[in-house]
């Protein structure tokens, strides 16, 4: 049911909207108010969000708990989203299609988890060599990035917001060190998507193991090495006790950007103020967490080297180079997929190029002069 | 008049406040629903918003006008903010005065501008070699700076907020090359603040122009540099048409943080709802500014190199090395005013401490590695 035509249903304007604002939950506030609870509820929309992550996972799960309380503050609780954590209403990987279906209206993930279903996704969470955070941001919002993530989902009645981001995240630990690209040979590596398929080409052994399990894996000797987010989220699984060397810089998802997908039909469906708080309040959190990681990060790099001693490395620079030329081939082989894939990787190189030359001489020329 | 009594004084519950969804401007949409607009237009909440910037300035004065459309569109209409340009109501820097005398409810402009009131608003708008928008941001929302802000702002009646970024601005246009420190001495150029002071330490001459003067001082050599903005602002002032060299980088304000002030007792009496619509608003375009920065300055520092030839100079190591150290000296001389700013200055410097080594293996290391 639309808006206007509930609204001329009742027959009392833009008012009924607001009633509302007392959902089941706020029954005391509305019993001070005086508004009977049968009355009151009845107007509340009730969403359900599905995730990629487990409950209240921290950082890439408590993003999506913060959204929903601030959409149920600012709509005074006309809109009231229930987070479901992976697994609780569908698995993880099925959000995408939750949401496509209305099963859910809303979902919280990354892009690169549908390349099945369209492999453009990918440049919209992460490319390795790409952009980082604020460069992802400026891409999506004002470098067409956001009309093509649009044109993207449209076949799947999906709208993308970028909702969240990591910032750089690092390359992962290790238990034997990398000293040349000979030490990639073989190696085994819970590392997923493009990143993955860079190793393939330099003689590596990608595997996809859920978080769960990588403490023990790493542990075990399962696999040699892991990459996961940053010292935050690495720091919590406890993965320093499995290996020893941590390398930096993480090259493969150099601004991981999470991702709201919203059913059109539901967005759609809102009243044009429930629209624009919500796209908002995404907005507001897309920054959020990466005001988080950044914080927390730099607290947990902390604790990571002086109290854990954790031996901090960065990859060899031949490495690094090779993995660079390694991941243009494989980025530039994604593009060659279909049209749209390459219209995205067009648009999204040429701003890399622009992005590149400009932070050299702002951003990357800070930290250097910083650290003379 | 708060909303509790507002809704108790009508007698219909929450229902009332959104109303006022139909303003005078919504008179068409109004008729549509049947509601009369005289009947309508009484909820309305007005709110005048003073800025220090002229009406619509690219980047810093859009801002604020997106930010009021968007918080009419998720109110409904019931919170309309008017913008005001810098001498409109009152001039640029009485814009903090008047918004705490509840003159207007609501101001844009940077906190360094308020030095004079409060020494330590200087942190939270650019310090030297300090933080840059990644890290402001998050110094601010998860590293103990907001709680500070508020605190120093107390006694003004004024609820401060993050209202944008710059990102890192550039050193400047020179008529004449910098080849060492001695070139700095004599130097006549337009700089505020922080780094006005280290200039001055220096043996140069700062001096304070408006922005709109700028071009014609430089031009008739009244000033031998000025630094501004970065390459957007500064190709739309046609700044290089009267100076031949640009450098980089912009050591005196790495992320200049642009501020949202809101007299307390106005946010205050807002509805509850609407107080969340207005912090989120602000949080959104927060990160919007940047993301348009972001976009716009590499696009303009293309038009710059490639069509205006510009000369882009980086500053020589040795004067970069001297300004990072004066301006330790000068920062540290602002911390020993008051409690307040020595509170102020321990919190950030060991938030910058943290988030320097922990920006060298990620932001830092991963701009490097792809321009190996």
């Amino acid at each position: 049911m639309k808006r206007r035509d509930f609204v001329t249903a009742l027959g009392i304007g833009a008012g009924a909207a607001a009633l509302s604002a007392c959902g089941k939950k706020e029954s005391e506030d509305c019993a001070q108010q005086g508004i009977g609870e049968q009355a009151a509820s009845k107007d509340v929309i009730h969403w359900k969000m599905v995730t990629t992550w487990p409950k209240n996972f921290p950082g890439l799960g408590t993003a999506p708990e913060r959204f929903a309380k601030n959409v149920a503050k600012m709509s005074n609780g006309r809109l009231q989203i229930k987070v479901h954590g992976a697994g609780e209403l569908v698995p993880a990987l099925e959000a995408f299609s939750a949401v496509s279906a209305g099963t859910a209206q809303i979902g919280h993930g990354a892009a690169y988890y549908w390349k099945g279903k369209e492999p453009a996704a990918q440049f919209f969470a992460a490319v390795p060599f790409g952009l980082n955070a604020q460069e992802m941001n400026s891409w999506i919002h004002y470098g067409g990035g956001q009309q093509l993530w649009d044109e993207a989902y449209e076949q799947f009645n999906l709208k993308p917001f970028a909702g969240g981001n990591t910032g750089v995240q690092m390359a992962g630990w290790f238990r034997k060190k990398i000293n040349s690209l000979e030490d990639l040979k073989g190696l085994k590596m819970r590392i997923p998507g493009l990143g993955g398929e860079v190793l393939k080409k330099l003689g590596g052994v990608p595997v996809n193991i859920p978080g769960g399990e990588l403490f023990t894996a790493l542990q075990t000797g399962t696999i040699d090495a892991t990459e996961w987010v940053g010292p935050y989220n690495d720091l919590a699984f406890g993965l320093y006790k499995a290996a020893k060397y941590y390398y930096y810089p993480g090259w493969h998802e150099p601004g991981t950007t999470l991702e709201v997908i919203i059913n059109k039909k539901a967005l759609q469906e809102l009243p044009e103020d429930l629209q624009a708080i919500v796209e908002q309040a995404i907005r507001a959190s897309n920054q959020d967490m990466l005001d988080e990681y950044t914080a927390r990060n730099n607290q947990a790099l902390n604790t990571l080297v002086n109290e854990h001693k954790v031996e901090l490395l960065k990859l060899p620079e031949d490495v690094l180079k090779q993995l660079h030329a390694v991941s243009n081939e494989v980025v530039q082989e994604v593009a060659n997929t279909s049209e749209m894939t390459k219209k995205v990787y067009d648009s999204f190189t040429k701003f890399a190029e622009q992005s590149r030359a400009y932070h050299m001489i702002s951003e990357q020329a800070f930290y250097e002069t910083r650290t003379l």
